[in-house]
């Protein structure tokens, strides 16, 4: 049979069926699907491809899917660090925001930060900021996945003046990019603190109404806790239940300050996390009991959260931290185990984004969302077991190859669709203007 | 006048005096040492170098220094991961070393060791093994720094009885390598729980004879403090105390439970701490109060430990572990800021090793050991502020340039002194003895 792709591994980690590890393996990829996986020599005999891609070295396995993160904030990366949160938001981050963010910002920032994904093995990303068009518009012109948050607060930007507003635009958005095949959306209240009841109750009603997930930053501070508290009387998790937000819809980031109860609930809910450990400790935010919310079978997915606190958008990076503090946090060297962290990292951002139909895992019919990962460098050697050097040994810039939806956007680390040269002058010359 | 070498960097960051970055600086380097640092134009009118180096997207900084490791223990890298501390120990990683431990294992795991640290900006490694010998043969083919752990447990191994022939073969290595350019010794008695009181008295007294530092991993666990209790009556600590072993001299590797109280008293004593975040979080070992230390004036290095338990000797992925961890521990998003963290990495380290008057800062007169690194790729873009692009945003892979006492080890990412290849069959041929 006549097909597209095909891909000779020297291994390939399919992420289902679970602990596999399938040495000297093919991916099939025509009409941007995998149509196969099965033994290289069988695929030799079986496919005649338009492209045979010998990665001798190399692991494939399903793009990682950043499942919260700012893009746009890259222009932001490092602009203000090592400084107390109050001070972070209202001295640095915030008057910067208000004074520079617009279409051209975001525009630009985005497609900075999908440069910086491709070239780390991202393939989707789950994104929340102002001027969401220009996320979607960045992203599409980058040829990446992503899921588009409907960001809706209380207070005006230049983007919109109330939640009304945002809701609005955020609506003829989704409609804009209903049927996309790379683009989806979800709604995206930022935050317990930052949206009042009238928009979350609005928006668990039209979320239902759509078929689409809701994103929110969610006890992601002790004083947010507090503050809500002090505010309505109840904790953030139980106050979104109260408005009817609490379902498996709902996408919760950071996640840090967590009862037992309230992990028990969030379980038995369905809901999902955004597990974000390097902003969490950047900003203090606190500790995610992430074995904790394993162990209650809680879907747990991962994320960079924005350039301007990690300082990256690196997921191997933020495999690798989630894996060391999740034993930490435990006291306990078997928690956060690498090939649990790889689960996070794929299949189940795409279940919190309700697309583990499509992309996730390499199984026969989903998108070929692939990445190759060339093991054969000296950081990465020995190599007992390819789960636990790509979690705990491998640089991102070990990343080679990526394909979403089967079109070839990094080649042997050159991208396809971004001109580097020119991205790099625009960061310079965001830079010049932000801090002149 | 006519010298070696002339760097022409974009910045330069001297580490002294503290908060300095300069841009378009030059380091006159000859016969080995700094001979001069100033404004590149002034340089070039002043100097007539052999060699001029046009470090136009460069931040040259002093070498990193990898203040605990066991360096050969590359070759058990990823050998047993997301194991029990007593599981990982008893059942996989003592019964390897009781296998294969040899003078080829440590020759070969440490030229693989040292090729990693050069890569990764590392100029300087302070080791504690078996085989010490061959740890310092490999450095010096390599023609790295190193100050050799002279090993003593109480535990017979292949490579000694008892704690008086490890002792013996110590004090043999000591004199062997005196007076080296490159390699320097240090007492490595392993832990209080492995090195019983005599040995550990004598050590304390050879130290002021031999004028070197001591090495020892002191509070890694819960569990050493609770035994050392136990069987002794006193915390391992103040147990040292006892034995004489708490002095400048000292330098701690781990130091994860810690009393306000003694923190206060190594401070008055003035010895030193190597803090290893990343294994201290892969073994689950607890948290080192890193901030509280600092705040107390104890100098604290850092260090990778070994690649069994990291899994990988990257300086830059520890100082962001570092930096990320210290804010969570904490509680605070000051705590850990990019430039003490690169003081600990840096001159922190030399001070530990007792090398601070040759190596740790670009003054003139210090030892050339600087690294370059290119700051011009996308992920450290925009760059507000070189120091926290380097702790939070850069990858070991932007190393570009090492020197070592003036010879130019790694020339635009190429080893000059070790042969990848070479290396990369080593590590082969060693995978698939240990686990074939």
């Amino acid at each position: 049979m006549q097909i597209d792709t095909l891909l000779l591994a020297k291994w390939v980690i399919p992420i289902e069926p679970d602990h596999a590890v399938w040495p000297d393996t093919a991916v099939a990829i025509h009409e941007g699907r995998i149509l196969d996986v099965l033994p290289a020599v069988q695929a030799q005999q079986q496919y005649q491809a338009g492209n045979t891609i010998d990665l001798t070295n190399h692991v494939v396995l399903p793009g990682l899917i950043n499942a919260h993160t700012h893009a746009s904030m890259n222009l932001l990366r490092g602009f203000a660090d090592d400084l107390p949160l109050m001070t972070w938001l209202q001295e640095y981050i915030w008057p910067a925001e208000q004074q520079w963010i617009s279409h051209d910002f975001v525009y630009d920032g985005t497609l900075l930060a999908c440069a910086e994904m491709l070239r780390g093995g991202t393939t989707c990303f789950a994104d929340m900021y102002f001027f969401a068009e220009s996320t979607a518009r960045a992203a599409e012109h980058a040829g990446i996945r992503a899921t588009i948050g409907l960001i809706t607060v209380d207070f005006p930007s230049a983007y919109a003046q109330d939640a009304q507003e945002y809701l609005r635009k955020g609506l003829a958005l989704h409609d804009q990019f209903r049927g996309h095949p790379l683009i989806n959306t979800m709604f995206a209240p930022h935050a317990p603190y930052s949206v009042s009841d009238a928009p979350l109750s609005h928006i668990a009603t039209l979320a239902e109404e759509l078929d689409i997930p809701i994103h929110i930053h969610l006890h992601e501070t002790e004083h947010e806790i507090a503050e809500s508290l002090q505010k309505f009387g109840v904790r953030p998790m139980q106050r979104l239940e109260q408005l009817g937000l609490l379902t498996p819809r709902l996408v919760s980031a950071h996640m840090t300050h967590l009862t037992d109860e309230e992990i028990a609930n969030y379980a038995q809910v369905g809901a999902h996390v955004v597990h974000c450990p390097e902003s969490n400790l950047k900003l203090a935010s606190g500790f995610c009991p992430l074995q904790k919310l394993l162990d209650a079978d809680v879907n747990v997915a991962l994320g960079t959260d924005g350039a301007a606190s990690n300082n990256d958008l690196d997921m191997f990076g933020e495999m690798r931290t989630a894996a060391l503090l999740a034993k930490g946090v435990a006291n306990d060297a078997v928690a956060g185990k690498a090939e649990t962290i790889l689960r996070m990292a794929t299949i189940n951002g795409a279940r919190a984004l309700g697309l583990d139909g499509q992309i996730g895992t390499i199984e026969k019919g989903k998108a070929a969302d692939l990445i190759a990962v060339d093991l054969s460098q000296l950081e990465t050697m020995p190599n007992y077991d390819p789960v636990s050097t790509l979690v705990y040994a491998a640089n991102r810039q070990q990343v080679t190859d990526v394909w979403i939806a089967g079109r070839h956007l990094m080649k042997n680390r050159e991208l396809t669709t971004l001109d580097i040269r020119e991205l790099e002058k625009t960061a310079q010359t965001w830079q010049t203007r932000l801090r002149p």
